[in-house]
């Protein structure tokens, strides 16, 4: 027997029937407003090609890490579900049998914001009104395959559909951003820009560091066997990067340490990590870097993201079969104090930087980042973020910067994701639950509601085109 | 005047009438579940010999850390309370004078789960329907008193009216399971098994290490001279262990840290440590161990828990003078991510393996534990434990674990508790909060009730017997 | 058009009428209650001298670091609203365009503490009834202006007004008291104590430090070029600070490490620390010297309070151009259980010493704090400190604390503020919050509303009064 599937329209709303009117009154001032997406690992591809999704599996299973891993950890195994292979041994390639396996797992999703994602996806996008189980998969799996065959289903016609204003996508420099060109040539009016992440350039320990540098030398026309000459490529790739529209850099690191050297001290260290990095000098040279990319944020307007704290690829036999992303990150403790203070001595007070925060340590959101972000003018807090895009993620986040650091020293969602379709959801899920803490203060009478409306519309919208300067 | 004592039928459950009414209709289906207690520390022999309970307060106060280490925080002596000495000097013998302390102390509880737990029994067990206070302690002690002395409140007796399906004690190697051989021999039908906890004999920094070691190897019939002789007697102990009932082994250690050593390093380590540990000697010795400990678990089946971060003891004066676990355990920082990394590089993805991780520093909950069990397959989360079996800990434990983890990620309740009559308060408590929880889920549409309905009943059943294999 | 500015009476309320109506009985029952601050900044010339505030924005700005470090993260120089440099260099001397910043301003503390006091201020001392914006701004200037020429406004009518039965003033062992001895001499009724901060003789690293030990040691007519001269100095000046009043001694360390040194070693230490302290011997020193102040409590009575963990001054150019104290505080890691064990060790379980504990790391409320002052006699928690001191601050701290360490381990509200008017309102919203933690509690059947009240009593004065001896 089938289960019905419904989006309420009150959903995330307290019970209390005093806070839910509030928040909806507060929702239906923002629910429609236009998405920016600032943030996030988009294919640009798909909105330079405009070819359809190939099929429900690899749209929506195949590439999403949350979906995986959470199957993984109760014994799925991921060949079941056809995440490819580093050395191209076989894994499942049967779609509708990869769909199944969610299908019968779908109860394992309870209570976790995936469900709701996709639950939203399922409903709003295509249009299904029973719940996903063993019984409902074929009926799920013919009804998505045959739309995404339609041309309302097409990576533009949908990026229209979700009233997508601007999108930022991720690369690193080393792309040519190609798609981004041919979107801009395309003549097709959706925003897509792309962000700077230097991250394989600038972190000695990542893959193929030394060849990831003299491919930046090359593709700059600089000579980067010198440290000037490594600055002044990333001045080049920045400016290039600028004019496909990115305005703002992204900073994976392993922690938030900075560091700010003598400049002849940079050179030699410089010098030693593109021979043979210690640990301990890919850790200062990615220090150094993240005040260099400040100083260059200052010459050219960009802002930067730094979002530290994650044990990437944890797991070694997944990362020997499956390599890198493979929904094995785990979150590490934060800290933030002590390790920002050389770049903040240095740049902290200039009010042409902006640098946004983004942590997965909550600890630090009230002892921490809300104190810093309250104090110096160049630092905003970004949003709850990756395992805490969620309902209770947000409330934690609220409930713990806002008393110190305002709304205003934040700077509205990004959705962080690769899983298009759920974009819409991600950021109904960020505009409800603002809307409850909103309403809670005025439930409360800590705030009256003509102010909250105004809140809840810079949360929603103006404070993200201010610090993104979208 | 007395004051009345009821427990009333909606207790814990919040006032918001549409969240009380889901939350009422959720716990009706599992509050007369029986009760699986996977991990305790209730006295076998109570059930071996099933001898009546002596008195008031050596039944519910001279042995509950809870109640003396609040009365001691309120300058009341523990010599005032009967606690026994280590040099046997002496303590108060009055079991009717030490039940007044208590009664005048009462108001010290109001707000913790030991008042609830206390009023449970006074109301549910031994039906007293007036509060505990100086003007009712005598009430109180005679009424108890007379009941402990009635067929009815024997051991087997509460037990069967406990509904308890099984329950496990926990002992060391060094144990002779006499007591948990003498039930199985009485043909009485209560399950209680063992769990293998060998603490004693795997750390090396614990009291009279090295004459345990040569014990457990006698007991064994193994030479635990080497280290191939000290595994072997570890696999003839847990044998007769599982022999007994266990169906799990439990881990004290200082902390998470494991390790993953060569053999002939693991070798070289045990004879160091048999001599004279160092501290990291004696820290890298428990982290092979429990490596080790989960070769083992794959080859027999046992199910691991590990609850590491508590200094045990903190305060001297109290260890010196009343010895052991007195009420001075304090937690401290837990680390999970590097610490479990070489046991999970071994065995993290055999399928044979269960994990079970408790906590007592809540701020791992959404940092560590629960992207860790939300990725590994052999990884379940503990309930809330210790200071944190309670209803905000509860709270809290399911608001950051259950966006990440989801449900199916952890293991149901367990009461850790020496304080037998306190077991279905806590089973209960555990019930209400969970329902609580889903309740609120169901009421901001979150998740359907039929489905939360079904989580309930695994929250508070299925999970626990299928994760211990009970 | 201006906006009407109201004091809800059921602010801080939450919305559930159950609730709401049962913090609206708990609160009716402490709202008038005297108010007792133990711990605070207000200057004592004030009641000494009893001269009329000078004008609005040297009262409400220009002092308080929760308001200009909000202006400052948003892009306000201090110098447009006058903080005064360290060289004497230019700042705003305007009042009226001082105010108009704020004003300009006030939506960015939509949603703190600051925005609920200066409501508070504003309408409930001033009488003001709309909304401070730019267009009121000149309103707010004249009235406050007005008001504060008048004899109803000086501090001591203010004092009273407030029904203000005690306050603690903070003083080094380098002041000499007149204040506090003038008070006493006008024969006005009005308590005002000091408190014994002797942070600066006792820290090596304090600006100045052998020069305070010189005048420390003269002012007290002792020998303080030895260790034991140096302790007689302190037991001088203490006396002197109990003839003033005091009952509490107050220690502001980087972090909460104590030691118990033998003497010798002790006298070693002094003498190096004389002359060149490196960091290790900083620590270790005023480690050692939270030991003896702690003998010292217990000879003389006087309550100590310890308040670690904060990055004094952490922005570089803030302190060069402004000095100390301008909003750049940051909160640090606590760490309590090592920390503290030596001192513990030595006087943990004497029942006549009292030590308070502060902290801005919230993560250790649950993990150490609540467990160490739920066993030992002589600690007790100090509220929700600082950044904490908030209305979400207040409800965490009852969260998780009071399940381990009850309401009775804990001393009622503090201040610790400088904002002399903004005083009434910080406890206020003290007692509703705990008002509202207790109705939850009685909401859910899980403490009786009698004892709610009386522990409502106890957390608004009775405990604070015992605590702190006043």
């Amino acid at each position: 027997m089938t289960k019905p599937l419904t989006l309420h329209p009150d959903r995330l709303f307290p019970a209390e029937p005093t806070v839910r009117d509030i928040a909806r009154r507060l929702y239906a001032g923002v629910a429609d407003l236009p998405i920016v997406s600032p943030h996030g690992h988009t294919d640009p591809a798909w909105f330079a090609t405009n070819e359809p999704f190939s099929d429900p599996s690899s749209l929506l299973i195949v590439p999403d890490h949350y979906v995986f891993r959470m199957l993984f950890s109760q014994g799925t195994l991921l060949e079941t579900i056809g995440v490819p292979t580093v050395d191209g041994s076989l894994t499942e390639t049967d779609s509708r049998k990869i769909w199944h396996v969610l299908a019968s797992n779908y109860h394992l999703f309870r209570g976790t914001p995936s469900r709701m994602w996709l639950d939203w996806v399922f409903s709003a996008v295509f249009g299904l009104d029973v719940l996903l189980d063993a019984e409902t998969a074929d009926l799920y799996y013919d009804t998505i395959d045959a739309a995404l065959k339609t041309e309302a289903f097409r990576p533009r016609a949908l990026f229209e559909r979700f009233n997508i204003e601007a999108i930022a996508t991720t690369e690193s420099p080393l792309d040519p951003l190609v798609h981004h060109a041919a979107i801009r040539a395309s003549g097709w009016g959706g925003r897509v820009v792309t962000a700077y992440r230097p991250d394989p350039v600038v972190d000695p320990e990542a893959a193929k560091f030394a060849d990831n540098v003299r491919r930046f030398g090359e593709t700059a026309g600089a000579d980067v066997s010198s440290w000037d000459g490594y600055l002044a490529a990333h001045r080049l790739h920045r400016a290039r990067f600028r004019e496909a529209g990115a305005t703002s850099t992204d900073h994976g690191h392993p922690s938030a340490r900075t560091a700010d050297l003598a400049p002849e001290d940079a050179a030699a260290l410089y010098a030693r990590v593109l021979v043979d990095a210690t640990p301990e000098d890919a850790e200062l040279f990615r220090a150094q870097m993240l005040t260099e990319m400040a100083r260059m944020s200052i010459e050219d307007g960009m802002v930067m993201q730094l979002h530290p704290g994650v044990h990437r690829n944890h797991n070694a036999a997944v990362l020997a079969r499956f390599g890198r992303d493979k929904g094995a990150d785990i979150p590490t403790e934060g800290e933030f104090v002590d390790a920002l203070k050389p770049l903040l001595d240095r740049f902290g007070t200039d009010p042409r930087l902006t640098l946004i925060l983004f942590t997965l340590d909550e600890d630090v959101y009230s002892r921490e980042l809300a104190p810093l972000a309250g104090h110096y003018p160049c630092l905003r807090l970004g949003p709850p973020w990756w395992f805490h895009d969620s309902p209770e993620g947000m409330r934690r986040f609220r409930e713990r910067t806002t008393e110190t650091a305002g709304f205003y020293n934040t700077v509205g969602f990004n959705d962080d994701t690769r899983a298009f379709l759920s974009i819409p959801a991600r950021h109904d899920v960020a505009r409800r639950m603002d809307c409850v803490w909103l309403a809670q203060l005025v439930a409360e009478h800590r705030l009256p509601e003509d102010e909250a409306h105004e809140v809840a519309h810079a949360l929603a919208y103006d404070l993200v085109k201010k610090a993104y300067k979208l």
